[in-house]
C-alpha cells in the first residue's frame, strides 16, 4: 500500500539547489504532509550549503540514487527548463509524482510528453505556478468566478524589474510564465486566449530579448496585455482586470492594499430599439462608486503549493495547476516567440484548454 | 507695421469654449504678451458663461467677425479635430497666426495643407502640445540632450483613466497624441519612430477602441510602447525612458517627485576580442546607484505654451511644437489606426521629421 | 427690504489682496449668490493686479468707501489676524455681514467681542474654516455623526511642509487652526477638548516656534494630537480618526483615495462578571476587515464656504463655522501658547462649545 | 584558552522560543562565527516546534543545564523583559557573554546591575537593538556623523500599527525602545536627550496605554518626538531627521526608497550687525534642491547583530549597542512613564551617556 493512501507523510526529494530550491526545501520541511529526504544537485557542495550545518536531510549529486529510494514518493524539480523533460520523465518512469518548476518544459512537445506519461501512469504531474496560490490571485479568481467583476473586458499585467539577464532564455520565457499562469488560473470557463502577438527589443545587445510586450486576444473580444522587462530600475508587479461590473487592481508590492476592487466604470445601455449610432452614444454613462480593499490573510504561496501537491496526490485528482495548465502556458510562450520572430505577427494558439 | 514687431501685446481670439477653451482664456488673460479680445463659440451663451459676469472680453458666435478684426493678430483654436482644417485655414488666409489644439488636424493630409499654407504666408502655425511645456518634459528633454541618460533604449508610457468615451474619436486619437508629442519632443537628433503596430479592443461595445497598445520601432533598435485606456478606474500617467547610462521615470501624478533619475541598470561590456557567446554572457554587470529627484519649478505648462506662441511670432521662428511636430504626430496616429484595422500589422511611417 | 430677503445676489466686497484674497475673488465671481463689487487693499496696485486687466470689479484702498456703499451687504476679510478685530467690528457696525479668514481674531477676547457684536446686531459672522467644507471632512463628519466609527478613541493630525516662516505668528497659529477647526467640526455632540499641552522648538533661531506638537484631552478619555511643522521638506496633510468600530484615515494629498475607512481594530470584550486582570487580557481580540475608500465628489471647498455664507445670511441662522466655532479654536490656540511658554504644562480650556 | 581567542565558532544558546527566538535561531545557524548548541524554553515542546523535525540543535527546558555546558560561550536571551535581569545575571555569573532582547531590563536599576556585573567580569553585554543594524539606520548615522545633515534640528518618529496589545507592558515600553535606541545610535557626540514629556491614552480600556506621544528636549534646543500606537489600522514606520543643511526621511515600509535625503529647507542668515527683529525676518531664505535616495544594500539586520556580537566578544570591546546603550534607553523609558503618570510633566533624565 502506498503512503499516498495512508495519511503518513509523503517522502519527497528536491532536485536543484539553485535560486528556487532552498524555498522548496524550507516549505517541505515546514509541512506535515511531507518528509523531506534528499536535496539533489550536481554540485553537492552547493546542496550542502543550502541545507546548512544543522540539517538531518541528506545531500546528493546522484539522481538515480533518489529514484531508486523506495521511501521517495515524490520529487520536486527546480532546475533549468532545458533539463525538465529528462528529469521529470525519469521520475515518472520510476513511479514518482512530479512537481516541476515553471515553465513545465522547454518546449510544448516536451511538456505534452510529460503530461501524457503522467496520465498513462496515474501519477500526479503538477506545475509550480506559485503566484496562483497567493491570497491575491485566490481572491481574484473568486471575484471573477463569483461574478463580482462581471464579464472580463481587459487584463493588463506589468512585471518589470532590474532583473538578472538570464543566459539561456529571454525575458519572455523568464517572466511571462508568471502572468500567463495567473491568467490561466483566473479566466472563467469558456474564456481563453485565442491568439498572441509579441513585440520585443534587445537594446543592450544581450543576444536575447530584454523588453517584451504580449497582446492576447481572448474569446469574446476581450484583450490581455503583458509587459515584461529586465531593464527597469523600478520594480512593478501589477495586474488590472477590468470587468463589466467592477475592476480589480492587484499591486503585489503594496502589502497594505494588494487587491483593490473598484466599483466604477463606463456603462453602456443598449436597448432593443436602438435606432442609430448617435443614439447609442447618448447611452454611455459612468459609475463613480467606492473602492474596497478586501482583507487578505498573509501566507506564503509556496506552502499552499506544497499542500496542494500533497492533496492532489492523496485524492488522485489534478492539481489546481496541473501539467495541462503548464502546457497551456507553453502554448502561449511558443506562439509568442514565433510572433517575436515575425515582428509582431498575430499567431494563433492550439487551444489546449 | 505689425504689432509682432513692436513689442505691444498681440491681439488674440480664442475659438471654442468647450473643455480646453477656458484654460486658454485664463492663460491669455494672465500673459502680458497678449491682449485677449474675443472668445468665439457657435453656442455664444456657452462662451459668455466661460467669460463670467465680470469680464471685458467679448463673446461671439461669428468667426468671420474675428477674422475681419484688424486688432486680432493671432487665434487659438480649441474645437473638435474635424473642424481644425477649415478654421485654421481661414485664419491663415486672413493673415492670422494660428495655435491649434492637438491633434493638428483630423488627417495627415489636412495637417500638411495647414503646414504648407502657414509656410507660404510666413505665419506661425503652432500645435498646443501642452505636455511638452511641463517642467517634467523640459527636464526629460534636457537629460536626454545633455547625454545624462546615454542612448535611449526603451520608452514606456502609460496614460489610463476612467476618461470620457469620446463620440468622434477612439482612445488612440484622444490620448496617444499626448505621448506621441512628448516622444517627438524628447527624442534626440537622429532617433525617430520608423514603424508602428497597434492592438486595441472595444470590450464595452462603444463602437470604437477604448483600450489600445502602440509599439513603435525607433531608429537603432530602441522600442517605444504606449498604453492608453479609457476604462481604467485608476489614473496613471507615467513614462519611463531607459537609457544606456541612466533611466528616468516621470510620474505626473506624484507632485512631490515627478521626475526620478535612476543611476542603476544593466551594463554589457563588449571587448573586441569577444570570443564566443558564453563569454559575452559573463560580461553582463549591474549598476546599483542612487536615485535623484531633481527639483522642478512648478509652473502651469499652458502659460509656457502661450509665451512660446508669442516668442515664435515675434522672432519669426518655428515654435518648439510647430506644425511639423503636429504633422509627425498625425503620421503615427494614421499608421497606428491602419495597424489596428489590420490586427496589429506593423505599418511603416512617412518619416516626416 | 434687504436683498438677503429677496433672493437677489448679495453685494460683497473682499478685503485683502494677499495670499488668500484672490481665491475669495474667484469664488465670489463664480457664485450666483453674490455680486462682487470691490476688492480692497491698502496697496491698491496689488488689488488691481489680482483683478487683472479684464475685470469689471473695482479696486480701492479705502475701506470706509466700501462700508459706506449701500450695495455692499457683506464683506470677506482676508488680512493678517491682527487687523481682524478692527476691520470686522467696523463692518458689523456698518451693518454688513462678515466672513473672516482664520483665525477669527488675534486673541480670544477680540474674537468674543466680534461674536457678541454680531449677535447684538443680528448679523452673520462666519469664520472661513475652509477645510471644514472639503468633501473629505464632510464625509468624516458624516461617518462620525452616523455612528459608523463608533466612539472616537483618538485623533492624530499631521500638517507639515516646507512652509513660509511667518513674520507675525508662530507655526501653531499659522497651521494648527486648520486642524483645530476640523476637530471642532467633526467631534460629536458632547465630546470636546478639555485641556491642551504643547511642545515646540525653534531650531533655526527664527524667533518663533517652527515645529510644534499639541496634545488635547477630550471628554471621556480620548486623545487628539496635532503635529505642525514649517521645516519638513516633505508635505504631509493627514488625519486619522480612530473609533471603537472603525478607523478612518484622511490623506489630503492622495486625490485617488483621500478617505479610507478601515474595518479593523482591537476589540475588548468586558463582561459584567470580569474577575481579574488576567481574565480581561484574554478578551482582547482583533478584527481584520476590509478597507473602503468611499467615492467623493471633487469640489473646491471655498465655493461651498461662499454658498454657506449666502445661505446663513438668507436663513438668518448660524453658519456651519460661525463666530463661535472660530472662538473655540482661539480658546485652544491661546491655551496652547500658554502651554508652550510653560514648557508643556497642561492648560485647561474655557469650554466655549 | 577561550574559543573567543582562537577564531573557532563560539558556542551559543538561544533562550526563549517565542516571537523573536526563532529569528535568533535562524541567524545564529547562518553565521560562521557561532555554533548554535541549544534552544531553551520553559515550554520545551515549543522549542522543539521552532527547531522543526530536521534540526541537530537540542531543545531543553533546563537553563541550568545550558549554563553548566562548557561548550556554551554565549547566550542570547529573548524572553519577556521581567525575566531579563535574573537570566542575564545567572549567565554572566556562569562566565557567559550575554545578548539580550530590548529592553535591556524591566527597570533602570536592573539594567545598571547587569552593566556593572558584565564590566566586573570582563564579559560582553550587548543589547539586541536590531534597528540600529539596518542599512537605513547605518546610512542615517553616517549622514549625521559625516556632517551631511549639519546640526540636528528635529527628529520625528512614527511607529504605529494594529499591534498586539501586550499583557505586561504598555505601548511605550513595547514600541518606543526601537525609536529610542535608533535615536541613541544616530545622535552626534555631545547631543543627547535632556528631558522627556509623555502623553498617552487607553481609549479601549485595556488597562494600559495604547497610544503615546513622547517629546524629548535635546542638548542645544533640538526636539525629538515619538508617536507609538497599537490601534492604528495602517502601519507606519517613518523617521524624519531635520538638519541645518539637509533633512532625511526614512520610510521603512518603502523598500524601493527607504532613505531620502532632501537638499531643501529654510536658511536663516544671522550677520553680526543684526539690528532688530524686523531685519532678522528679512534674512529667512528657502533652498529648493534635489532629493537623493542613496542605494542601500538589502541585508537582514539581525545577521549584523549576530556578527557584531561575535566581533565584540573577540575584540573585547563594547558592542555598538552595548549594555550602556540599553541603559540610556531605560533611562528615557522610566522618565516617560513617570511623565505619563503626572499628565505630561517634563521629567529630567539621568544623562547616562
Amino acid at each position: 500500500m502506498k503512503k499516498a493512501d495512508t495519511g503518513a507523510p509523503l517522502g519527497v526529494a528536491v532536485v536543484g539547489a539553485g535560486y528556487w530550491g532552498p524555498n522548496l526545501v524550507r516549505n517541505f520541511q515546514a509541512s506535515a504532509s511531507f518528509r523531506l529526504l534528499w536535496l539533489c544537485d550536481l554540485d553537492v557542495a552547493r546542496a550542502q550549503r543550502v541545507l546548512g550545518g544543522y540539517s538531518t536531510v541528506e545531500a546528493t549529486a546522484d539522481y538515480a540514487h533518489i529514484l531508486a529510494d523506495d521511501r521517495v514518493d515524490a520529487v520536486a524539480i527546480a532546475t533549468p527548463a532545458a533539463t525538465h523533460r529528462d528529469l521529470a520523465l525519469a521520475a515518472l518512469e520510476a513511479g514518482k509524482h512530479v512537481l516541476v518548476e515553471k515553465p513545465l518544459a522547454a518546449t510544448y512537445a516536451d511538456g505534452r510528453l510529460l503530461v501524457e506519461e503522467a496520465a498513462r501512469r496515474g501519477l500526479t504531474l503538477m506545475c509550480d505556478h506559485t503566484y496562483c496560490y497567493t491570497p491575491a490571485v485566490t481572491k481574484l479568481r473568486e471575484l471573477i468566478h463569483d461574478g463580482v467583476l462581471g464579464d472580463v473586458h481587459f487584463i493588463d499585467s506589468v512585471r518589470i524589474n532590474l532583473g538578472l539577464v538570464q543566459r539561456d532564455i529571454d525575458v519572455l520565457w523568464d517572466l511571462a510564465p508568471h502572468d500567463l499562469s495567473i491568467l490561466d488560473s483566473i479566466l472563467p470557463e469558456g474564456v481563453e486566449p485565442e491568439a498572441v502577438a509579441a513585440h520585443g527589443a534587445d537594446p543592450i545587445g544581450a543576444g536575447r530579448c530584454c523588453v517584451a510586450y504580449l497582446t492576447l486576444r481572448l474569446t469574446g473580444g476581450a484583450i490581455a496585455h503583458i509587459h515584461v522587462n529586465w531593464l527597469s530600475p523600478t520594480k512593478v508587479r501589477s495586474t488590472m482586470v477590468g470587468g463589466s461590473k467592477r475592476t480589480v487592481v492587484w499591486d503585489d508590492l503594496n502589502p497594505a492594499q494588494r487587491v483593490a476592487v473598484f466599483d466604477r466604470g463606463v456603462d453602456l445601455a443598449a436597448p432593443e430599439e436602438l435606432a442609430d449610432q448617435a443614439r447609442q452614444q447618448m447611452l454611455i454613462s459612468y459609475r463613480s462608486g467606492d473602492m474596497t480593499a478586501p482583507a487578505l490573510t498573509e501566507r506564503e504561496a509556496l506552502s499552499a503549493v506544497v499542500e496542494e501537491y500533497a492533496a492532489a496526490i492523496h485524492a488522485r485528482r489534478p492539481a489546481l495547476t496541473d501539467g495541462r495548465a503548464g502546457l497551456r502556458v507553453l502554448d502561449v510562450l511558443e506562439a509568442a516567440s514565433r510572433s517575436l520572430e515575425f515582428h509582431g505577427a498575430v499567431v494563433g494558439l492550439r487551444g489546449a484548454r
